[in-house]
């Protein structure tokens, strides 16, 4: 890895304590990655971008910063559209919380019982030990749930933060209220950035962000096959980066490992042996480097071949309409295509059980895991009627919680096992 | 208590597991409120009222839906502008969720990790030992948290449910996002009860809230004095029935006991000995029969003055301007006066620190308690900043997080005791 020290110094980090994390991840990624076989040979841009999460792409934000003024957006969720702040010449991005390495950080100010994705979070920006979180000049937080809404509280004492609030609703006037809150959020970044959002411009990143859809909706499309091409675990892996990549060149490296996976399925190339059980996973969202499920099931006899998640087709699934004119027109139809995102932060939000049983037989699956992060009451409230109306509907599904700790893996991995086992029958 | 045992058979209630909580209640009652010495003879009412409170209430709401063709709306917030229900010429009432005898019917559909106020509510209505949730032709929730938002889709599959959307934020747009809600829940209940709301109606229902709400915040300046002529218990119980009772009798009753009360002030009468701490109680509310902290404190050398609590200053602070005469104007008001109340349930949610800091000074508080029901994200969080900002202002604080479970009374006695006996230094 190069050696970046110098930058985490600058940007305020607490380079010591981030070194123990630097330590870790490189074996996690090893044991998880790296020994699985047959792998599409594309994903060794991707290995390189996990490899240097916390260098590489933070180097070229801090440079974006350093030569041009560019201002960095900082964004926790799926709901806030990147469209605005690449049209007034902004940069958006994740940030840190997929690990269990942050999450004492969180606790020190949150509630124990808050999700593990908000503790740790707020601990990778506290402890200093996340460069996206020093490096961002503002937080675009939003309402879609009691833990985040009440953390931007925290976060805000720090660093200049809007918040969206999204309904929580989805009848006619929601709808309005959402491009409402988008026409104030890019009034919001004009402000800050000094750029204009132009109909042009707007046009422009809307095609962009769209193309990053279409890339990865082609990725999940592969995933559809008999023989399936790619892990789930890469899959995820794409999925993940997605949120920090430069959003044209992360659109041209999945575009050509999809046509390396394209060849694959003409060649009826399968990274798994003949009956692996097709799994689709449905729930909460997996923030790098959360591989802990997609392990366990890919090494279990099954493969994941959908993440019905955040970090999966609620990201992806259907374009913004590209065929407004004006900038009016332009974000009512990212409205449109937001809230059109089945969260279980809405109520009611039907919709989702249906997207899940389309996707199950898009897909092929075999079987459902719903997996929850502990603390997410609306995801494990959600649950309860989720797993009812897909056993009714002949899934089967499998409800399980979890957290960033490994104490719970050995049992997973046998609950998971006894379920996939369980539809060889 | 008179027999109503055939009423709450035709309402389709589970009759014997009821006579269980029928049971407990008395002696719960009687061990917590029955001891006390000096109570005001008044209290007399709420003593009744309390004794048959699933008998005497519920057979006026049945009377009044069998004669009268009358509609009942269950509630479960205070956010939730009962005006409208009346001046259509419906009734409003509160819910069961108070008790433990209530929860293990909600852990059946919810996650444990709820807080035990919804628990309670759902498994008191999936039990059918509620007669209020039996009676109720509907249910109005609203979108307050993450438990109860998820919590409408499991109670909506066997009542009408109408849900308001409370913005999660407080800019000017918000209020009037507000008073698009009324409005929609106006045109609901006006279809549901097949009454009109108009401007005369409504100014009396706003009227008589609003008398509710003087006589409240009448005893509770009775609280103020330093001779205390009424317990924090008793009081609790006053502002619990408040959510059940007639309004209009409700006020004639509270304001017959705060007679009594200023002849108490004017006579140096206290229920309190000398030098007992005022402690104002500051979190999530605290419903019938949940009387466990105020028990705790009074028992432990201190007075409960003030809740800084849906059931408390929550509720009844700040009347509905009265002298708006067009609908549009009347709806504005309410819009204006519910808004103002400071629940965590917004982001930012600043102005509620400054209301328990201005309700310390006026109840001329000691120390404050906060308190927590367990798995409250929403309160807990923002408990992390109330506390903070106490501490800065001089004023001492103690967090506490409980449910209705008696298993950590032991540990709260200490604790409890020990903020106590130090405010003494």
């Amino acid at each position: 890895m190069a050696d970046y020290r110098e930058m985490w110094k600058e940007l305020g980090m607490d380079v010591e304590t981030h070194d123990q994390l630097c330590e870790v991840l490189p074996m996690a990624f090893t044991d998880v990655y790296l020994s699985q076989k047959n792998r599409p040979e594309n994903m060794g841009y991707f290995d390189f971008v996990v490899s240097e999460i916390h260098g590489v792409r933070p180097a070229e934000l801090v440079k974006a910063q350093k030569e041009n003024g560019t201002k960095v957006f900082g964004t926790f969720c799926v709901y806030v559209p990147d469209e605005v702040i690449f049209a007034a010449g902004g940069i958006a991005t994740g940030l840190c919380g997929g690990s269990q390495f942050w999450v004492p950080g969180g606790e020190k100010v949150l509630p124990t019982n808050t999700c593990p994705l908000i503790k740790a979070s707020v601990g990778a920006r506290l402890d200093g030990t996340c460069p996206f979180f020093k490096i961002a000049d503002m937080y675009v937080g939003e309402t879609t749930c009691d833990g985040k809404k009440k953390a931007w509280e925290i976060l805000g004492e720090e660093v200049p933060m809007h918040i969206m609030d999204l309904p929580q609703m989805k009848r006619r006037k929601d709808y309005k209220a959402w491009s409402e809150e988008i026409v104030e959020f890019k009034e919001k970044v004009e402000e800050f950035t000094g750029n204009k959002v132009t109909e042009e411009n707007l046009a422009a990143s809307i095609k962009m962000i769209n193309d990053k859809r279409r890339a990865l909706e082609r990725l999940y499309s592969a995933r559809k096959n008999k023989n399936i091409p790619i892990s789930g675990k890469d899959s995820l892996l794409i999925s993940q980066i997605a949120f920090y990549d430069d959003p044209t060149r992360f659109t041209e490296m999945t575009n050509k490992i999809c046509d390396e996976l394209d060849k694959r399925v003409e060649e009826g190339v399968s990274v798994f042996e003949s009956g692996t059980k097709r799994i689709l996973l449905a729930g909460t969202p997996l923030a790098i480097p959360n591989w802990k499920i997609h392990n366990i099931v890919e090494t279990s006899g099954g493969a994941v071949v959908c993440e019905e998640m955040c970090t999966g087709t609620r990201y992806f699934e259907r374009p913004v309409d590209e065929t407004q004119t004006t900038l009016e027109g332009q974000i009512d139809a990212l409205a449109e295509r937001y809230m059109g995102i089945n969260c279980a932060c809405f109520t009611p939000n039907n919709a989702r059980i249906d997207d899940i049983i389309r996707l199950c037989k898009e897909y092929d699956v075999d079987g459902v895991i719903d997996v929850n992060l502990k603390f997410c009451n609306l995801y494990d409230t959600e649950g309860f009627l989720v797993e009812r109306e897909l056993k009714k509907a002949g899934i089967p599904v499998l409800g399980i919680e979890t957290d960033y700790t490994d104490s719970d893996v050995q049992q997973l991995r046998t609950r998971v096992g006894a379920f996939i086992e369980m539809l060889d029958r």
